[in-house]
């Protein structure tokens, strides 16, 4: 019988590291090409596999290939596309049945977070029903760091250290020049669900007084009189409050603060923003000289700053993937098992999709402070080993990252367009 | 004669590498203890020596001294504090020689950018008049690189290398999700009046097509029609539009962008955050998905990511500083001569503060393409090497900067208090 080849594709938001993974699944498949034929990247994840956009790995070199593991942002492309359920949507997953069938594909290794599970789950369900049986592999990824069972998310970490580093680096300069210019620092951070990447920020504090002094999550409604009360201490007592806040930050009625925010000239509700609210709010009730940064999508493609245990993990899964297709497995989601905090120790192990889909992680209650406005020792103990490391890509000497760019061949196609 | 101590302050904004300057000032004076007494460090800026706030720092660690080197932000502290002139504020020239005279201060280094040249070139010129000989010698330091002379100022390139290591990780993210997502990203820099920060973000372009797209300087009035036309040609000719905002960009009027823009909820204006401006225009004006970051203070404190040449030339001038002292100049600035581009060679040359100062180097016009939205190969050829080479900070094994901190001992005061 022939090879199966096998198709992968990334989902949702990109991360630092998503690349490393797509490394670890095609230098992997690549040892056994025995057993796998060839590996196709869905351009644009589910949509290009939907539409039959193929990419051609085998076209790209063992340079390029091997480049994908520093290189941030999704280099086959990425979307946000939910299939329906079986049930709202059958022609969809028969839609993907026959392009499979079309490129003899027996492996699919979907790159993502709950949806992406869920997905990759009704997938091998649909196959072996429609009498086209598939190896369906979910591959954990996600800085929101809210799937469950692993112990974290590939590409969580990677952001988790840019957002410390930075907060630590943006609070030396604020703290030079408190006596006598800005006295409050915030910087945003993403999350809009889940606090993980603000918890983060509180990595940089080591010492009593050191900052940063607020984290505002989105797991604690925003209590105005206390956070003024806090900020007033901090200034009071340090010189300087340094604040990391969430983008999903709410108020006491639900609402979130970002859009209970700004109006641009026109009048617009500005999307994305909550810093600036945050600001404004300090200055008119505080006084205090203020400054503000969102970090945005710089947090999520800061490959520069990646955590080495992030990147290592990242590629490790999609080397598991790889395996698993070759041990005959289906179903299932290599995830990080911590077998040790001191020293720290992890292994991948295996997850059912089953249980992974459609299921959020929240950060426990022990992991914030009582007072809503920082992180527990357990808190730390989890992050700690995490951002651990550094893992820098090369530059060139010009003084800039080299990242690679695939040339991204597309297979010919075999069916008819596909129409949503 | 006894040996005369030594005074440095840092002035205004601080940078990524103005503590390299700090490290090589009192590195090279320790290595004359002969000719030069006790390295004094005014606490936030020139304010500390008029309030006689000064730091010893021979009560600091030579490894404490030693990391300064790596170490972002103002480790003595700075200020925005300009003294008036001599006619409008004699007592506060006169008040410094008093502390001067107080503390056998033979030499005075103001490490700062136009200001404080004038401030350091008036000083020694007083000093003469009231019998108090002082060698003052202005160190050059502003993350605008805006000072006259000097090929270039210490702090500009870690910053430069910053944002253009930045806009090109966002844009990868970006281009990877463009079709189905984001189609936009704009990212803000510093630069109320110099454009040379955004102009560094095109460092990232290599070829045509390559982000970013769009460079929006203080030095071209923003053509509204102008820029909508350019980004919906690069959202339809690459898929999406990757852009570099100044804070300082103007329209037609003169007014900054930011200014004419958003209002926050209680109806302030919102300082800074000319990004959400632009985004907001280009949704309402094209429709598309937009996201926006605003670096602020990270960019000015990124030390984790600074340029080679940076730290070297912020090192190499407070050493230079101190030989000057050791060789009895006054009313002079070390600055940087490049004498050669490729390669790209530089040295330590000597100028006059009385030609540094209150002169504002403005981007030249041939380094910004006609269009107005771009730099030009000229532009290039001077940026270029600036940010060339790593210089990353040494991290502890919990994956964060060693970054140092002061213990910041006060000398003992002789003089009554000063009262501004």
């Amino acid at each position: 019988m022939a090879r199966k080849n096998l198709l992968y594709a990334q989902s949702g938001g990109v991360t630092p590291v998503i690349n490393a993974t797509a490394c670890g699944v095609i230098e992997t498949a690549r040892n056994h090409r025995d057993q796998i034929g060839k590996v196709f990247a869905a351009k644009d994840g589910i949509l290009g596999a939907l539409r039959e956009d193929l990419i051609d790995t085998s076209k790209e070199t063992k340079s390029v290939v091997a480049g994908l593991r520093h290189t941030p942002g999704g280099a086959f492309g990425s979307c946000r596309y939910k299939l329906k359920s079986i049930e709202e949507n059958l022609a969809e997953y028969e839609r993907l049945i026959d392009v499979f069938a079309a490129h003899n594909i027996g492996y699919f290794l979907y790159n993502g977070g709950g949806d992406s599970a869920d997905t990759a789950h009704k997938v091998s369900q649909i196959g072996k029903k429609l009498g086209y049986p598939i190896q369906c592999i979910g591959v954990p990824k996600t800085i929101d760091n809210d799937l469950p069972i692993t112990d974290v998310c590939p590409g969580f970490p990677s952001v988790a250290k840019y957002v410390a580093v930075s907060i630590m680096e943006a609070s030396l300069d604020v703290m030079s020049m408190a006596s006598s210019s800005t006295k409050v620092f915030i910087l945003e951070v993403m999350g809009r669900h889940a606090g993980w990447i603000a918890a983060a920020g509180g990595m940089a504090q080591r010492e009593t007084g050191d900052p940063p002094h607020i984290i505002l999550f989105p797991e604690v409604t925003f209590d105005e009189a206390a956070f003024l009360a806090k900020v007033e201490t901090s200034v009071k007592k340090y010189g300087y409050c340094s604040i990391v806040v969430s983008e999903g930050v709410k108020n006491p009625d639900g609402q979130f603060l970002a859009d209970a925010g700004t109006r641009d000239a026109f009048g617009h509700a500005q999307l994305g923003g909550v810093a600036p609210v945050v600001a404004n709010l300090v200055k008119s009730k505080l006084g205090y000289k203020y400054h503000w940064a969102v970090s945005d999508y710089l947090q999520r493609s800061a490959r520069h700053i990646a955590s080495k245990v992030d990147a290592e993990q990242a590629y490790a899964v999609g080397k598991a993937a790889v395996d698993y297709c070759l041990q005959g497995k289906s179903g299932v989601m290599p995830v990080i098992e911590r077998t040790s905090d001191k020293p720290f120790r992890w292994k991948i192990a295996e997850a059912k999709l089953s249980k992974i889909a459609n299921r959020e992680k929240k950060m426990p209650k022990g992991f914030i402070t009582r007072d809503g406005f920082g992180i527990t020792n357990r808190c730390r103990t989890y992050l700690e080993p995490l951002i651990r490391g550094e893992d820098y890509p090369p530059y060139d000497k010009q003084g800039l990252p080299k990242y690679v760019r695939i040339k991204g061949i597309l297979v010919n196609k075999k069916l008819d367009e596909w129409s949503a």
